[in-house]
């Protein structure tokens, strides 16, 4: 356990809970005094550390009675995106750990298979759930056992093409599998979408619920009227219509049995539902409605600002505990200069559309939705969606600015090469999070987009130094008749002041920070600034290193490189992302073509070929070897291995 | 027109046809006529040019009343797909050009807007019309316009995700935009799922259809019941019930007015139908029922082999006019040898399952699935979730191999990254169609698979030159705890004689094919076999080439390429893809990591920088210069080179 995590104290029943075999040797009536425990708890400690919570709050209910009527770990629970979690963990043996929840070498934010048997599925990314669930089901029927299948999936993440792919296919089978749909009409935003709506008619008791009533009303008066053609006319009917009027018709248009809705609050009712359930057959869908942020009064009235907290509050009041930092002395956010950006783009150049994947928040695109929502979609979480639906905006002569973050747009990487590049539409993608995205960890790196967009035909891509690149980058796209990438990171940038307006910037052009005599940096994108500092430590060395800043590895700056090559005999790239096939790749690459590497030597400093595992950026960054530190240490060990060889 | 293609002759009002506005000009009762015309000259033209055409024989009454409802290209029609558009190119001023689809240099297989304004957006991957029509949409709706947009998409691509993403957003939305669902419920081979299902029930004059009338024929006789509560409590259910009970109920969940469905094939009550829709609002989905190779007898009783041919046909009988290959003389398609393969290993391990995304004849899986049913899965247009099910199956202990095309793995990738690669789960990719894939073009060329594959942490990506390397590999990626990539491409393998059972093959080991003095090739996967004859053209030359095969792009062959770069100073890479970040920019990585590249010049030959078009695949080899041709071309210069400047 990271040594700064204070402990907790749980509550007497949640203090037993070693595993949920504990949870099973209650009473159901023992429940509703474990939940608020486990609430308490979550609050306690998120209060202190942070973390999402919003989500797990609302689903303590759930995970207890789950744990409860379901023999876990025998029976297998997929959590979607797995947000909610938090409970989940602590019930199955993490409790202690708890505290060290997404902090560098504790527990993950997410379910993890190699954190837990309890944790059957890794997951991060939205809407996986089923589909994971329905090949463990399916090895199930293979190998002859008989374990259940539980996936819990939330409204939002239903909306994504993957879950309906997911329940079209699990539908068709027998496979026994149930999806629990944890229904609290909100994901980090509000949800929106048609499924939004269907699912509040559901929930509401409106037209539907009436009708219903009212249908059973005429049926029972029908039994007291004469006439025996007209009584068996209308119990065939009623038999019919009961169901046909299910409140779930659309799950039961995909094959499954649909029950609810239910309160995903009370306890007893939901483990005996469970418990019924579970001895079910077939693929089943429980519907079940929440409230994000349940018995948190200030998570429950502010969902968004509650979807996750980093900073200490007050777990009564909710009041923010962190030094407040005086106005005008925080950099602002790279996705806040996006968005601010975007706006003043769209003010000028009434082409401008953005689009985001059920990010509005996470993307700042809100911002651009606030002041101008004829012009800002939210297509919910649906990352192809939004690439195609933009392609579609762009052919009609609009300039989608599709703010995605760069793990997701992997979701979309089909709609970037067939629908957007093939077709040379001038859509420009802004890949927030690219990079080491931080806490939330592997499944949210945005390690790949230098190497799966540099593949990409047609593609301009490019990444800013700093934020007054990204404002130059993003008008540079809207002056560019064709697809155009910019990646840029989670949180703050350098805080630098950034003149008024816009300038293009020549596209392939990068540009030299400083001149050098020892070695040359060639750096691609924000991680530049690491080289900044690397370089004037050296400088206290004695060592003078020139540092270039490629902005662009799509197309490359040939002259850039020409003078690199031209000058330097030790260069050294260094980028925040996967090293093959990566921005040293694309140096590399150049200087081979071009026979420039006799006698010189390249280092490229990059992601390792491994999965990064969560902590804070720069914890992240030196473990890699491309914070300041890894940069300087490569700086001395080229050039020391020249000394000595020399 | 190429020059190949002899002229074909139009029935009388077809040849009258050049533009649109023409059928618009002809009264509703001489569209029959029409379509007979349109039906006779697609099956005249693909009995001897080949091509898909099931589809197109299908919407052929669909494509006329559209463009006679429709004011095309004001109006903006979105195929989905695009197999179904031959008739909307015979009738938009291509039909002197049709008889060179799909040919070199001809008109595309698909729609493609570079090819015609008619063509509002370029398609050949499913599921994408919906998002692209809501696209176009909204942009009209932002400039103020008024024209319609329709998107025409079959039962087969609604079952992908992303068609569900577009329906719940459009749904939600006021826009204007028709849907048309042609059901001919079959895609390449016949569709899966619920969605099928449901769609079989609306369709079938079943439950559904009975029910309801029932309902009706009750109230009919409550009208002649006594009791003015009653009645009216009646007449208010009738009203509700006739909202819930309309067939298409899964649409109106979305959000959808739906109408149907409706005959496809009587194209007057059509184009009266549509001329109605086209002056509503809203989204609106109309739900028609077709029949795949409508009106050529052959293709209507084996949907599945003729949804495309490739060989001349007789038009009445469907026999076939090529002449007959000798039997044991046809080197086998590599998807065969995957296939044949994968029943072989899956009869020794338990463990082997097979996974295919709606392509069990493309891909051979069909074997498998004939074979042993319950061990093969067709999940339907639904490659994500085909990737994350596999992911599932993995968890279990299971070793499911995902046989999807290249280009198609696209739509998957992040299921490749996050749920297969981060977990490090043993699922294996078949990417068949790897490369440039022929006559269907640049939506369905595999060119950046080594790329975007090679970024991936944790996965092995290979190659086999040979059939016996691709059953090797297959067999060692079995062996393997991880995942494990394996490219191949379309068409036949070279025919070497096959050794019984398999040989595991050391991951990342290459090997040498020959020795030489002069300089190196190094190949990657089947594109090997052209070095090969280069090789033997170049020893006519008195040059002596050594040559290579990497057969692993991750891990690299480290020992192979200090061998290569040891002995040579000139050194050609080969590969089918894309050479950005692709397996010569491996070579180029390992080398100057290596520090080897000192006085070595390297040629990385691959595919542009660019799209390339359809046309045979040697066609194409030779067009980007990775033909024998093109690689004793780039040999000779490097030498010459080198010659000139000593």
């Amino acid at each position: 356990m990271p040594q700064d995590a204070p402990t907790h104290t749980p509550g007497p029943l949640l203090a037993q809970i070693e595993s949920p075999a504990d949870i099973r040797a209650l009473s159901v009536e023992q429940l509703p005094q474990l939940c608020d425990e486990l609430r308490d708890f979550i609050v306690d400690i998120v209060s202190v550390h942070g973390g999402h919570f919003g989500a797990s709050l609302g689903v303590v209910e759930l995970t207890v009675a789950l744990h409860w009527a379901y023999d876990t770990p025998s029976d297998q629970l997929v959590w979607d995106v797995g947000h909610q979690a938090y409970g989940h963990k602590i019930l199955t043996g993490r409790r202690e750990a708890f505290p060290t929840n997404r902090k560098y070498g504790g527990l993950s934010g997410f379910p993890k298979r190699s954190e837990s048997e309890y944790d059957t599925f890794g997951v991060g990314h939205a809407s996986t759930s089923i589909s994971a669930a329905l090949g463990m089901a399916k090895a199930r029927d293979l190998k002859g056992t008989d374990q259940k299948v539980v996936a819990v999936i939330g409204d939002g993440s239903m909306t994504g093409g993957l879950a309906f792919e997911g329940l079209n296919n699990a539908g068709a089978t027998d496979s026994d599998l149930l999806v629990v749909l944890n229904d609290n009409r909100i994901s980090i935003d509000p949800n929106v979408g048609a499924l939004h709506e269907y699912l509040a008619t559901l929930s509401a008791s409106g037209k539907w619920n009436a009708l219903k009533g009212e249908v059973w009303e005429l049926f029972d008066k029908l039994k007291g009227v004469g006439g025996g053609h007209l009584q068996r006319l209308a119990a065939r009917v009623e038999d019919g219509l009961k169901a046909a009027l299910t409140p779930g018709m659309l799950f039961e248009a995909f094959g499954f049995r649909y029950i609810g809705p239910v309160d995903g609050h009370d306890v007893v009712a939901l483990a005996r539902q469970l418990q019924r359930v579970r001895k079910l057959g077939g693929p089943i869908l429980l519907h079940t409605l929440t409230v994000k942020g349940k018995g948190f009064a200030p998570a429950e009235a502010d969902q968004v600002k509650w979807h996750a907290q980093s900073s200490p509050f007050d777990k009564l009041t909710g009041k923010s505990l962190a030094t407040p930092t005086p106005a005008g002395t925080k950099p602002p956010k790279w996705q806040d200069v996006f968005g601010d950006a975007l706006i003043e783009l769209a003010e000028q150049d009434d082409r401008v559309v953005g689009v985001t994947a059920a990010m509005p928040s996470g993307t700042s695109l809100g911002k651009m939705m606030a002041e101008m929502p004829d012009r800002a979609f939210d297509v919910g979480i649906a990352e192809m969606h939004a690439v195609v639906f933009a392609a579609g905006l762009a052919t009609q002569g609009m300039r989608p600015f599709c703010a995605i973050y760069s793990t997701f747009l992997q979701r979309a990487y089909d709609g970037v090469v067939h629908d957007v590049a093939l077709q040379d539409l001038p859509v420009v993608f802004c890949m927030d999070r690219a990079g080491v995205a931080g806490a939330d960890g592997p499944t949210h790196h945005g390690a790949l987009d230098v190497s799966y967009m540099r593949a990409v035909q047609n593609m301009v891509v490019a990444a800013p130094m700093d934020e007054q690149d990204l404002r130059d980058l993003l008008y540079t796209a809207l002056q560019h008749d064709g697809p155009f990438a910019v990646r840029y990171p989670r949180g703050a940038a350098t805080g630098m002041a950034l003149r008024d307006g816009f300038e293009a910037i020549p596209i392939g052009k990068g540009r030299k920070i400083r001149d050098g005599a020892d070695l040359a940096f060639v750096t691609y994108g924000s991680i530049g600034q690491y080289a900044v500092e690397a370089c004037e430590r050296l400088d206290a060395d004695g060592v003078r290193a020139a540092h270039y800043d490629l902005r662009f590895v799509k197309p490359i700056d040939a002259a850039l490189l020409t003078e690199v090559f031209g000058r330097h005999t030790h260069v050294i790239t260094v980028e925040d992302g996967v090293r093959d096939g990566g921005a040293g790749s694309a140096v590399v690459e150049w200087a081979s073509d071009a026979g420039a590497l006799d006698g010189t030597r390249v280092v490229r400093l990059g992601l390792p070929d491994r999965f990064i595992e969560h902590g804070s950026q720069r914890q992240l960054h030196d473990e890699v070897g491309i914070g300041p530190d890894g940069i300087v240490r490569a700086a001395r060990a080229l050039l020391g291995a020249e000394a000595e060889a020399a």
